[in-house]
């Protein structure tokens, strides 16, 4: 089904990357995924099998959310994949935002006798809680409701499709809760996202910015969206999470009216929030190079891997040597690649393509001298180590990696950010491929103009960090009085 | 578009359970699921949500199966919902088996022009996941390949649905294997069945029954499958997963044609194994009672509830004792009811009711006496318990009711086995509730014939174990040579 021009004919991985990532960025990406084994096409075009090497990384972010999730006193539950056609049309807004991308089922329907409405796969999962949340919610007692879903999705992309960052199913979170209050409304949906922000700090390494979309860019259905995302080595910003305060549509829309404090029915307050696997895509980006895939230590499913160095001679001490590390490092997951059948260099490669933080080489030099070389997947750097050190040592230098991950894409982050009020030269800046920060008024119409002006040039984001006041300031680009300062640039 | 006849009115909780589970099985059931809040009817026929309360669940089973699975060398990936129809049609007796209940999409298909094939919603992965495997498995070192997928799966069901047990949206695990051998493969497929008999007795406390499906029950496509099932309190056998060699049948549809040890191509083994949130209803069915749910505690959200007696005059030290004490109990996810508009006595109902094993009661009195009492919610037995020994204690009774919870199960079970080789006796046991174990000739006739005697009436599984030779035994049925021990019975 799929034709040659949606599928890359995966090589043996023992050939390594053959693009660059500074000059074949849009090349270069979808080689690593494949290479690296992170995810596959499927024969459906626009789908991808997310593999093992991935799906594990998916896992760590789902542990770690998790335990904050329970934390945040938020509970895990499931939905039905099949929404009823009515229940989209019930939020105008919200319907005309998703009914291009949605699928719809052919030869099922609602009833038993076929002749109920059509079902559509979820694009996104408002409507069949909400129904749910108006017969569970009685009362301002039941308030808040915390609710998350782990979930996959469908959403029939026209755009040109990319492993991890637009693919027609995917894998999300979507958070989905209902207060008494806008000001608890407002003072979660901001949580929700810096708990998205300090996800991808903490486990990713990844560096992002905060802010509000424009009107414009909102969720469909949402009073405002709030956003993170993360500059990408070719200058594009990443969209990695976003957090909507829904306001009181959908509780109008759906019925959620519980019981107030004063007697009467109250319409809540509502926020929906969610990232999705699109986070290893922006993972990949960031960190790997062009030997193939770098991965933050948190997410590694081995964090080290031990090649011995033998000849006939020093084989069984070497050897033994190697199994004693590897058990010493089992906390770590640790892997002894003890194949016969390949060299030590094949094996650097081959490692160094999958992305293991830290490979650990032991030949009959080292064991004299009790050490061994531990190389750094991030940096190359060679560390000699003492055997009877690498308990006390690996995991410093695993924090040691995750800390030079994180900062190291921050520098080249801010790097790729600007701040500029010309018109013109914002516009040339972009080209360039920075992301800049300047003013706006916010318009829709002054937006319409901003994107006309250059292919993909588009207001990103209204930075959390706003100005005390922008009562001097004027729009970049229509001289009319400026409301926020906003970065513009670029989008995946 | 759901009509009353699929969806009871779920009342308050606190009204309790009205049904009797050895009266009223079929409305004792689903009467417990939405009182103790575990899922909901869906608006949409057959579907249903699963609530936080049942999702917990469904997390703790995931969780003891990932380590399992890290353990046995099996690695999680995703792939995707949709299924080309030419991929259901390359292995015919699968397609057979699993056409009528598929669904098809309407609006999309294959290709971006709209000529494609149509996609289906996977009832099972089985083929999407092939069609991967022809493209990695390159060598008999790529072997064996151990997959799993946690998934939801759509099967339009023509029967009645019922929450957990039945229902045209489902939360699965399935395992899709490849080996080189067929002993390998055999000896897998077994290893499978035996986790799951596992994880059903030391996560549910559920007794189960191990054996192999006759040729008429086994899985659309597979070589043999094997079983694992419980009688539930009804009389009737409930399947709780299989494990399926799947025989070389899916690798030459699917051109699974790795190079061999001798380097010509060899044509490998397959196996395919799983279970689903099916294991939540043999859950509730198993272990509840006319008071409400009753959850093994390896798999309640919160296994203690603490409930302070007091009146004005003992209320602030009875409150500061008994948050002392759910400070100490925090390892197990202990929780103190200290709401003001409940009385004790209510308390003791909803907690009841939603299952949670052990409630502690702290009064004037015990305070006085440095105790509390605690009861067990299984059998309602009550401890007096020295408070400075709840923490040594607590985890003590935790394990004996996880314990009691499995013998009575099991105790209950095996009342329900009977063995018997008179046609019409067996006929009569199984009308009166019993599954009784016989034997049969194992041909497909008699085994139509032996549906056709009584309503319900099936060959449920030939038990793991058999006895050594059949050569002196008659079917009990056709008369002919028996060639199998069979439990035959009814069944979800």
């Amino acid at each position: 089904m799929a034709k040659s021009g949606d599928k890359k004919e995966s090589k043996s991985s023992s050939e390594g990357i053959t693009f660059s990532k500074s000059k074949d960025f849009s090349e270069w990406y979808p080689q690593v995924i494949q290479k690296a084994e992170l995810a596959d096409y499927s024969p459906v075009k626009g789908f991808m099998v997310i593999r093992p090497n991935a799906y594990y990384i998916w896992q760590k972010i789902q542990d770690y959310f998790n335990e904050r999730l329970k934390v945040l006193n938020v509970r895990n539950a499931y939905f039905p994949l099949l929404i009823p056609e009515s229940f989209f049309k019930r939020e105008s807004e919200h319907a005309h935002g998703f009914q291009p991308e949605v699928a719809w089922i052919a030869n099922k329907n609602g009833d038993e006798n076929g002749e109920g409405e059509r079902l559509a796969i979820r694009p996104t999962s408002e409507t069949i809680m909400y129904d749910s949340y108006s017969k569970w919610l009685r009362s301002y007692r039941d308030l808040p409701l915390r609710i998350n879903q782990w979930a996959n999705i469908i959403r029939w992309e026209t755009k040109t499709t990319r492993l991890f960052l637009r693919t027609r199913e995917f894998l999300w979170q979507e958070g989905h809760c209902v207060y008494e209050t806008k000001e608890e409304c407002d003072k979660e949906t901001l949580n929700y996202l810096q708990e998205y922000a300090r996800l991808c700090k903490e486990l990713l390494a990844l560096p992002v910015l905060m802010g509000m979309k424009s009107e414009k860019e909102k969720f469909a259905g949402a009073f405002y969206t709030t956003t993170i995302e993360s500059i990408m080595p070719d200058g594009k910003s990443l969209q990695c999470g976003t957090s909507h305060n829904l306001g009181q549509g959908f509780a109008k829309s759906f019925g959620i009216k519980p019981l107030g404090r004063n007697g009467g029915l109250i319409l809540p307050w509502q926020n929906s929030w969610g990232f999705s696997t699109r986070l290893i895509g922006a993972l990949v980006m960031t960190h790997s190079d062009d030997k193939g895939l770098v991965l933050p230590p948190r997410v590694a499913y081995n964090k080290v891997v031990i090649v011995p160095i033998y000849n006939d001679e020093s084989k069984s001490e070497v050897l033994k040597a190697a199994k004693k590390i590897n058990g010493d490092l089992k906390d770590f997951d640790s892997f002894l690649d003890d194949r016969e059948s390949y060299s030590p260099g094949w094996k650097y490669n081959e490692w160094e393509l999958k992305g293991i933080p830290l490979r650990i080489e032991i030949g009959p030099k080292d064991f004299k001298n009790k050490s061994v070389v531990a190389v750094k997947r991030n940096t190359g750097e060679k560390l000699t180590i003492k055997i009877s050190d690498l308990k006390r040592q690996v995991p410093k230098i695993l924090e040691d990696i995750h800390n030079e991950l994180f900062s190291s894409a921050e520098k080249s982050m801010n790097a790729r950010l600007k701040k500029n009020d010309n018109s013109k030269e914002v516009i040339k800046l972009v080209g360039e491929g920075f992301t800049v920060l300047t003013n706006v008024c916010g318009g829709k119409d002054c937006e319409d103009e901003i994107r006309a002006k250059a292919e993909g040039l588009k207001v990103l984001m209204y930075p959390l960090d706003q100005p005390k006041s922008m009562s001097a300031k004027k729009c970049t680009f229509c001289n009319q009085q400026a409301r926020h300062s906003a970065y513009v640039g670029r989008s995946y």
